[in-house]
């Protein structure tokens, strides 16, 4: 299998990572990804990770990069469902996910893409009353 | 990997089928998901076969396997996302899947879902109402 499928739920992605992410699945996933960010004007991705029982290193970078790619193309990145063992393991590695949003499963991922995106556009709201009331 | 992640989105229930299934993973597929259908309560299944390029009759043979115990636990199973080419060898296998629902993509799945749920409530609200006339 050389594609992990990419659904769209409403205005957000899903990914759920079943398999080892050797590098060229990797970079297949973060092509793909961006690729369906820009074409279907996605707000937010989901990366569902509870079925990785075992994280490394690679793994970690690569969902590092794969927030921040999103992240500008304005979409905001949650993982979901990891594995206790898998947080352990990646902060023992000294990757502590600072730029990614977690989540314990997909429904409360989905849940906080939503409210961020509700603040995020009653802030252009209120900038826009700002700038008509100037 | 030995399990299939099976994710929860609202009452419904989403799996996506990534990898070959074999003999072994399908039989756990099975289990599992019957077992999260009595556990959540789910109304639905949505079973993402996308990234199968491939089916064989063995294939096949579990998804309707799938559909069936879903149905008596008072799940309706959709399968989203068939490519052609999956579509052409199902028929050709000789396996119409004709028990099973199925649709172009998730949000597709999704609403077809929602739509069949209404109707089941409204005919139940119907019934109920009948009888409160008699």
């Amino acid at each position: 299998m050389e594609h992990i499928p990419i659904l769209e739920m409403g205005n957000f992605l899903l990914v759920t990572i079943q398999v080892d992410m050797h590098d060229q699945l990797a970079m297949t996933l973060q092509d793909d990804l961006t690729n369906r960010i820009s074409q279907t004007n996605a707000d937010g991705v989901l990366i569902d990770i509870s079925a990785l029982e075992i994280v490394d290193s690679f793994v970690g970078r690569i969902l590092g990069n794969i927030a921040r790619m999103s992240r500008v193309l304005d979409a905001q990145t949650v993982v979901v469902g990891m594995q206790p063992a898998v947080a352990i393991t990646l902060v023992e590695l000294g990757l502590s996910l600072t730029d990614i949003w977690t989540a314990l499963n997909v429904e409360k991922g989905m849940a906080l893409l939503r409210s961020s995106l509700n603040k995020t556009k009653n802030q252009v709201k209120w900038r826009a009353d700002d700038d008509a009331a100037d």
